[in-house]
């Protein structure tokens, strides 16, 4: 198995390997190198070619990288070479705001449905979707069978609703709330929450 | 200097570990362990105690931490013992969606002013802020003395914007547009993207 070997660090860098090759086809390139994709990234070009290396022989010594057969590859290998469902949780601001982000679907998601638990918000449109109930977040989800979700709820509800995505089959949650959720081995959680890098950043200013 | 020799990856668990504190503070707890610390966040507790370690003896063998106390040593370490005003650049959804964030203010930071280049959206009002125009950036962060930005504009025009930051005196960025920005060494970037996040995780998927 590829998933029990590939470290996931390495893992985490492919989406920046293939956001940086889509744009270079955007660009109209054809062919690029370790070294510039390096220097784009911040990124030694050792580390891509081991990067990549774990995964196939993508390039050759001295020719390069043909950016769409890479672009291809890493699609694959993300298993973003088709569209998944998300469901938002949460339809605040930040909720709203990734119901409405343009970015995902050629990139390999799209947001199908969005819960809250306000009876002011449900029934109502948002970013484009009508607001379900969270009563019937687990009900939807498991019918839908969506594996993905992003949860933009406050910090104080995010385990709760991360229990019910995890019982209604969800595994991977990317969540906006601050606080970190507890989850079973099998189910993968990223985290975004501005603060964070902000202090990350401020440790650093005079 | 600490800052010398403290490793960037260390430096970018300590927001974890004060976030974690405080939520902790806000339960009404006074002690806590690297062990406790540890099982909240999916961090080994002796990653923990080294990376504390780093900057001063914050705990005693056998009776743990004192959480107000390490709370405030974290909140000086990463400069948050102050608020840091933040320039928001792009007043399109996610720039909204982080003008009325409500969770900065305690946190270290405060949006203070908010730009875009839509003459649909100068001088009107988004997320409680007047968006200014875009030509004014440099001058008016220069002015207000501002470090911070927070960029939420399209891909295409993140570099060109960021040049004019760092010219205007901002030394750290926090970048959500879906491209890798190149800045001078002095200058610190982190990013948000979300599908990075979620490709991340559709990996494991099967």
């Amino acid at each position: 198995m590829v998933n029990a070997i590939i470290p996931d660090i390495v893992v985490g860098r492919l989406p920046l390997y293939l956001r940086t090759l889509q744009l270079m086809l955007a660009e109209g390139r054809q062919v690029t190198s370790s070294q510039e994709l390096g220097e784009r990234l911040g990124i030694s070009a050792a580390q891509i070619r081991k990067d990549l290396s774990q995964f196939g022989e993508f390039g050759k010594q001295g020719t390069g990288y043909n950016i769409e057969f890479l672009t291809d590859q890493l699609r694959m290998i993300l298993k973003v070479d088709r569209i998944w469902d998300v469901v938002v949780v949460g339809a605040g601001d930040v909720g709203h705001a990734i119901s409405r982000y343009q970015g995902f679907s050629d990139r390999g998601f799209k947001v199908a449905m969005v819960f809250d638990n306000d009876p002011q918000k449900i029934g109502k449109e948002v970013g484009g979707f009508i607001v379900h109930d969270i009563k019937d977040l687990i009900s939807l989800v498991e019918e839908a069978g969506i594996r993905i979700a992003m949860l933009a709820v406050p910090a104080s509800h995010a385990q709760e609703v991360t229990d019910k995505l995890v019982k209604g089959g969800v595994r991977a949650i990317l969540n906006y709330a601050p606080i970190n959720l507890q989850v079973p081995k099998n189910i993968t959680v990223q985290y975004i929450d501005p603060v964070v890098h902000l202090q990350r950043m401020s440790f650093y200013l005079e």
